[in-house]
Parts: structure tokens; C-alpha cells; sequence
């Protein structure tokens, strides 16, 4: 497994779909998943994907910077992504840092762990 | 087990050893670990700590702003860090992210995977 490929696949699909139409994103998630956005704590599909749906603006892109990948012993994928968010068409980027720990359901890839931050330079 | 207690005690170790003595780095490694450092990549404890200790710097403070952790499902801890780090006194900071997987040998966590990066604002 190329660690390094499937990280770029799996950003590049995620923040298409997170750009697009968040609610799409369910399927990425599992019920023994986690998310911590800025410090808030969620578990599950469910209440992940309802907590991104909720965030406050109608439009954003990501652009993703850096995009750093390994395998674990266990077989799963840790990904940490540097980038800018544009919101509603603003023209000033923030900053935002995130990591995933994927894992292989057999089938698919899956987002175990889902850390978010935003980076105030 | 606590992973954001683990997270605190392992973060705020880490950093005081790194910005005191970078070879005392050493046993928090294996020969399993990996490091990704600004896209380059090491492997084994010897060769990470090895290039930790080449950094062309004399001395570095890193200052935490946050420190985010979960659990994974095989007992792994993962976290993501940002802050500041002031080099050679300077006082302008630099921003950075790091993310750690963390394992346990049975007795100790060490680092499994490790991914730094600066984040230029």
C-alpha cells in the first residue's frame, strides 16, 4: 500500500466533497469515528457530519498546501494536511492544519480520527 | 486510559527535551517510527533523531497553542499540535503543526509516526 497515494486521493475527494455538499461526507465516517473541530468533541458519523453541515457559511473552498502521509504498524494511513480556507468568497485565507487516521474497512478506506484547527498567524 | 492526559504530559515532555537537548529525543523513538520533516523522510529512531539534531539552528523554543488527541481503535493515540517556534532568539515566531501517533510498548507510549511542518501565514 502507497501511503502517500492514497492520502492524496482520499484529500482531494474529501474537500471536493466537503466544498460541494457537506452532507455528502456521511459515508466517510463510521459510528467509532471521531471528530475534534477547534476543540469541540463529536463521535460518529451521525453527529460528525451533522456538525459540519451546521458551520456557519454557505460557501468554501479548501486549497490544500501540504499533503504528508504514513502507514502505522496497525495498517491504517495518518495524513496531516496544511491549506487555506476561502469563506464565502472572501478573498482573505485562513490558515488550517488537519490530521486523519484512515483505515481500511476491507473495502474502503474510512475517517477513524478527524482533528481540525484553524492556525492564527 | 485518558489519550488528552497522555497527550499533555507526552506534548509538553517532547518540546522541553527538544528545545533543551534534541539527542535525549532518542528513546522516545523506535526503530519502527517514521518522521516526515518539512516533506522529507526518515525512519528509524537513529536516522530521526539524527536529522533533528542537524537542524541549522543553535537554539529553539517551541511555544504550544493547542494540543488535540483520540483514541484509535488499536489502542494508538494520535494528536495534533499547533504553535510557535522562536529560533535563535529571534522574536518574530515561526507557526508549525505536528502530528504524533503515539504507541505503547507495554510500559512506555513512544512516537510511531511523526509529521512536522511549518505553516507560512
Amino acid at each position: 500500500m502507497d501511503a502517500s497515494a492514497v492520502a492524496k486521493q482520499f484529500v482531494d475527494f474529501y474537500y471536493q466533497t466537503f466544498d460541494s455538499n457537506r452532507q455528502n461526507l456521511l459515508p466517510l465516517y463510521r459510528p467509532t469515528s471521531y471528530l475534534s473541530f477547534e476543540g469541540t468533541q463529536h463521535a460518529g458519523a451521525n453527529d460528525i457530519v451533522e456538525k459540519l453541515v451546521s458551520l456557519p457559511f454557505q460557501s468554501v473552498a479548501h486549497r490544500v498546501s501540504t499533503n504528508d502521509a504514513q502507514p502505522t504498524p496497525s495498517g491504517e494511513i495518518v495524513i496531516n494536511v496544511t491549506g487555506q480556507l476561502l469563506i464565502d468568497g472572501e478573498s482573505n485565507p485562513q490558515f488550517f492544519t488537519q490530521t486523519f487516521v484512515l483505515k481500511n474497512d476491507g473495502t474502503n478506506f474510512y475517517v477513524q480520527n478527524d482533528i481540525f484547527r484553524l492556525v492564527y498567524a
